[in-house]
């Protein structure tokens, strides 16, 4: 129960229930403030999981948690389900689509979207997968396109829905990559036993000369070499031309006829109107200064994808991965107290934990540190990392469970078609229109 | 693997993958037939859960499988994930939007709808249950409708968001009333802090004069007292007038303000076009022999809610619950094979096992024969069937595990909007242009 009046005190609103902004909440709780989160969706998304949703071994359940559930316990937080249109900094407001909302401290943790790079035909007629819905579409968008196959006639009409490319080479493009190499080679021929899985391909595509761009390149050669054994292609320096929802061309001329094209090549931070534009940097983030703080506004924050800390180290700010948003999350919240108590603040100094990337079962990239290795070894730390960390979410016996299931059987998900695939989720007009029909 | 040429054998086609298709296609397996099941979606709904993924306390994934998945290692059975737009029973094919499908014997299987009774105005804007998205699209918007109360600065403004009336008091309508008077008085004072629990109401209206109308009066008056003492507000001898999105309003005059009217007052069969009209009985549902056969062609049966079977015992038809449908399944799939060893067919006969509601944790009501009983003991035995009846369907572990969770802390399910809620999951036209936005 909550019954805690914290009106009388300054008041902390987080855009965003992402890695970032659940940091600051919990690190305020107890203190003398009012935390407000605002968030368009009602859940916190595990993100580093969300290919496992779109390939259907994970339910979206398992992976994502009500943001109101999490902090039921916590007095001082209330949430507002909201879209954030703005801010104000003069007048110390947030714009909503459901009014303004006035702060004392505020935090801006709206984390990224899909990066098209301004290519239009391809942001129309490729699949990003950065939220939930946007995996639940690729999933309906993957298994449409697999019962459509088996209802034709020739190779030739089957091409198109039987062939995948997953653009950009990064954790997500790699792991997704394994992931549908799993599908093609050991639940493909049970499933659908009229569809002969050789006519499924698989091609990973990126511009760089390397798969994993950040990983060692001890790690990278050996992504390759599992992504190859599984009878992935990898296409490296190799850009993308267009897309027409039939044939994606790539410079130099090669092109794939295909009906499902998955972009992971980049992303660009959300940055809420009102913040000066002098302020945002490459890749569209917050230039911020060790602290987090938006400069010149005193009472404002970045954190995580949306901000740019820039130092000698990071010249272009820090990676854009869970771990940054995080630690920057409670180094924000601790410090919003000590400004209240009139304390010195302290500077954010970034951990690194290191990286992990799964190719499939068995098979997982470990880049800590000094330390590198792959294979079995490396898949059992990628196991246990991604458990504890929805440790405390409820939802991680299922997941566990799921996990085991899938391992044991190679046939583990539901794999259903709830809704039929949409380019968008649901058109924002028909969003607004309940009652429409 | 499957691998077995079936071409040569006579082709069983179902229409539907709910209860009685599956137990037609199960008793098939391993029979000199080709067994093709259609339906329009991938996944069996088991459908007496279905008001626990409306009220968020199980996930959708957890009470459906893949139809395909289920019958992986069936080497008889191949699926179509299409829409049956008729049947032609001179030149024994099914139409569908995939074309047409030849058969030697079919199974309509296709179940039943909500039921408006014709009322337009109702069937626009109450919420159906019948299937998951309308599951789902329940769940989103009794969240939203939380989400938009909160904002609300006066209890006037507030009443209609958090009045949720039930029209139709059978075990659907029941079950569902006991569950949001759970989420009031266990869930609403954590998860949104600011509302008062007491300001949202359930209603549960039935015309009749009872509660649970096909059970005992010993059952009926016990289900009644553990809605009431939950807080339900039961209205009996109830009809509904009209209902215009905002106001819901009873003859006699008596009205509510609400923006969630929860429509599950009659149901009514899904029959293909293509079958004699002379041959439709009350309910939309399809005149049979006693072994399920369709009135005039030898080689079609119906089964479950789509079929009335009328026997001086049964001047109506069967009950539309699921053990009528797979017994009819399962006596039908036995006859095919009968008739095409030419042994001569066995009548069906309905072994009624009883009927079971939950009102909530540890309250439920039994009718079992001459046996009757209500509360916690009823509803061990409800706990018991339902995890029995979804044993074999690999999702029983979760379920369980959920369940249990629930019962533990009275704040189980996740809760999460996933998508908004529209009165129709995906608009008709939007849904047949997958690249459009």
């Amino acid at each position: 129960m909550k019954a805690a009046d914290t009106s009388k005190y300054p008041r902390v609103v987080i855009i965003g229930g992402g890695f970032g902004g659940l940091e600051v909440a919990k690190a305020l709780a107890n203190k003398p403030v009012e935390v407000l989160m605002l968030d368009k969706h009602n859940y916190h998304t595990f993100q580093p999981l969300l290919y496992q949703v779109a390939t259907g071994s994970l339910e979206a359940e398992s992976i994502a948690f009500s943001l109101r559930k999490n902090f039921d316990n916590q007095k001082n937080f209330r949430f507002r389900m909201t879209e954030v249109t703005g801010i104000n900094p003069e007048k110390h407001m947030v714009d909503t689509t459901t009014g303004e909302i006035p702060y004392d401290y505020l935090v801006i943790a709206t984390g990224s979207t899909t990066n098209f790079f301004g290519n239009k035909d391809i942001e129309h007629n490729a699949m990003p997968m950065k939220s939930i819905p946007e995996a639940l579409n690729l999933r309906y968008l993957v298994l449409q396109n697999l019962e459509e196959a088996e209802l034709l006639k020739t190779k030739e009409e089957r091409e198109p829905y039987l062939n995948f490319v997953l653009v950009g080479a990064g954790p997500t493009g790699v792991e997704l990559a394994g992931a549908l190499a799993e599908l093609k080679n050991h639940i493909l021929s049970k499933d659908y036993p009229e569809l002969n899985r050789h006519e499924m391909k698989v091609y990973l595509a990126d511009f760089l000369p390397k798969v994993l761009g950040p990983f060692s390149d001890e790690g990278s050669s050996a992504a390759k070499k599992f992504l190859e054994r599984m009878g992935v292609e990898v296409m490296l320096k190799a850009k993308v031309e267009s897309y027409d929802g039939s044939v994606i061309t790539f410079e130099g001329g090669k092109s794939i006829r295909t009906k499902n094209v998955i972009w992971s090549a980049g992303v660009m931070g959300v940055i809420p109107d009102g913040i000066d534009k002098s302020l945002i940097e490459k890749g569209n983030r917050i230039r911020v200064d060790n602290v987090c703080r938006v400069a010149g506004y005193p009472n404002i924050f970045a954190i995580g994808d949306v901000a740019a800390m820039i130092t000698p180290d990071t010249p272009k700010g820090h990676p854009g991965v869970a771990q940054v948003a995080i630690q920057m999350g409670k180094n924000v919240g601790k410090n919003i107290v000590r400004l209240i108590n009139n304390e010195p603040t302290e500077p954010f100094k970034y951990f690194d934990k290191g990286s992990l990337a799964t190719i499939g079962r068995n098979k997982a990239i470990a880049d800590l540190g000094k330390l590198k290795f792959q294979g079995f070894f490396a898949w059992l730390i990628w196991m246990f990392v991604h458990l504890i960390s929805l440790l405390g979410f409820r939802k991680k016996v299922v997941v566990f469970i799921n996990w085991v299931g899938s391992y044991l059987s190679y046939n583990g998900g539901s794999r259903l078609i709830m809704r039929r695939y949409v380019k968008e989720a649901v058109p924002q007009e028909a969003e607004m229109l309940p009652h429409s029909d």
